[in-house]
């Protein structure tokens, strides 16, 4: 007997990601239910060959699904995971409503399953930008303890759905023929637009730090950070400065990496190769690289992470959370 | 009597620049002499409605004339420099190779004019993300004394010059037309292409903090950094995370930004409106803005800097040091 699955958000880019990943995923499916709002409902998504209509999201959406891919958004979240929970399913949340959550584990697999074990039916997946800086740091954080994180990111505009991605490559095209066009994503970089709250900081950057501290189980690392979207389609970068408690070498630093599950060093100093976002996109690594040592702080190293922010930052990591809480035996409540 | 100059590499992105700011320029002027590679020899340039035709560069480029721009990159600025100083003319120089010259200054006339007045006949103009930095910084250095900065850069493709800045446009272009067309530059981000020295560092990222100490004349400044191409035309940003050595208030930092002249507050938190590179392009002064406490560290300050790297970053910085000399009666030797 396999599961019974349903994703809502399932016309959404996270949405089509996670059902994108089930295709290929571990889990036996017996079925898979896709559900999204109402213009999106009657449009069919292709599921190993068989054509699935997406059905409306109901108070009984629920009922019988023994797992529940939430990709919609905050308010969808807040309202439909408890009557999931409710109906016995168990909720995988790729929103950042229940993230910070006491009583919600947010997991990155490789990183910190044991989280999972006392669940209570709802679990978040971290934030994007953070699960691709955590890729990398998480090992090292447990080989030198990490002390604060100094961070700048390079965010594809796909973090912003569809609308944003046709809004790039609109005033692209559009600049493309008229150098004195207008644009406000086509040639530019611009400060994260999530909400900017009273100590000046954007939610995106405040997650960071949150979020980092929750997964890695630890309320001492600082993390600051300025967020940045680059007019590209997908996979998000981060430059790192990172101060360790514990002195180490780029040997060990190096030695950590390479044993890290999930993440993939891509770095050749003498062809100046490294990580970019094309590189990344559609991979299921984290790629990092240009590590050195930052010469102006003791026990300090310089890295750059990159990685599909719409499979490590979202889809890819709720499908891997369902995969390990099975092989776990925590799926069937 | 009027000035006689001569801009060497006047084809070229830099050089181009250079006669633009040089036709609104404060300096008098008789004559200008455009001087290019062979390549570009008879083309012609229109300088305040006279039709200059492009000539050579020669041994004798330099007899009679006042001041030379040399921007035709550093293996031209090693020969002819001394060339043109040798015929007495002053040398305004926009390459790399004199920066650290101990007998050159390294000047942004609004930070620190004073190191001109030992010249030797020649002057060098910083690199372009060093000057947009410290276009903001040095003003609070002034007051609070910087210890640390850790900066990561979104540098525009036109630092590579035309060629570049084609090739952004034409994958632009290719990738619109078919997504899976390869690129290096369209819709990607990539590590700055300037060799890696031998501790991992890329020169631009070196010359963050070399060129930041001689110019703020603070041999103990730390600079680390992460330079990064974004698939954007024109202007650099920059996001500083800096540390003083005296406490500071918000407020304190607003009042000194405030005054700095070349510098330009954007920032509206209300409206989320912060400087772009559309923003600073084709505008003299530095943008900055999204100042904030850094919560994790005491007396340091998160801020982003963008500037047009043409103008305040190269051509109008260039032009700027002559009228300075200008000025300051250094011009006639």
């Amino acid at each position: 007997m396999g599961y019974k699955i349903a994703v809502v958000g399932a016309s959404g880019l996270v949405g089509s990601e996670i059902i994108k990943v089930l295709e290929s995923s571990s889990l036996l499916i017996d079925d898979l239910i896709c559900i999204a709002s109402e213009k999106s409902v009657g449009k069919t998504v292709v599921f190993k060959n068989k054509t699935i209509k997406i059905g409306p999201l109901l108070e009984n959406s629920f009922d019988n699904i023994d797992i529940v891919f939430l990709a919609a958004g905050s308010k969808v979240s807040k309202v439909f995971a408890p009557i999931a929970k409710k109906a016995k399913a168990i909720v995988i949340d790729s929103s950042s409503y229940f993230r910070m959550d006491d009583t919600v584990p947010l997991i990155i697999p490789e990183i910190n399953p044991e989280a999972l074990i006392n669940h209570t039916g709802i679990i978040a997946s971290p934030n994007c930008t953070t699960s691709i800086m955590l890729m990398p740091l998480s090992p090292l954080h447990k080989a030198f303890k990490i002390k604060r994180i100094v961070a700048a990111t390079y965010q594809a505009v796909s973090g912003g759905g569809y609308k944003l991605i046709n809004a790039l490559l609109e005033e692209t095209q559009a600049k493309l023929n008229d150098p004195n066009a207008p644009t406000k994503y086509g040639f530019n970089v611009y400060l994260h637009d999530s909400p900017i709250k009273e100590n000046r900081y954007t939610e995106e950057e405040l997650k960071m730090g949150n979020e980092t501290r929750k997964i890695l189980n630890d309320p001492k690392i600082l993390v600051t950070s300025t967020c940045v979207r680059v007019p590209i389609i997908r996979a998000h970068s981060v430059a790192i400065n990172v101060e360790f408690r514990k002195s180490f070498t780029l040997e060990k630093i190096y030695e950590e990496l390479k044993k890290a599950k999930g993440v993939k060093l891509l770095e050749d100093f003498t062809l100046q190769k490294f990580p970019t976002p094309l590189d990344a996109t559609n991979q299921k690594d984290t790629l990092c690289g240009r590590l050195r040592l930052d010469l102006t702080q003791k026990n300090t190293l310089e890295l750059w992470a990159v990685g599909d922010q719409l499979l490590k930052g979202a889809a890819l990591n709720a499908v891997q959370i369902a995969e390990k809480m099975d092989e776990m035996s925590l799926l069937k409540i």
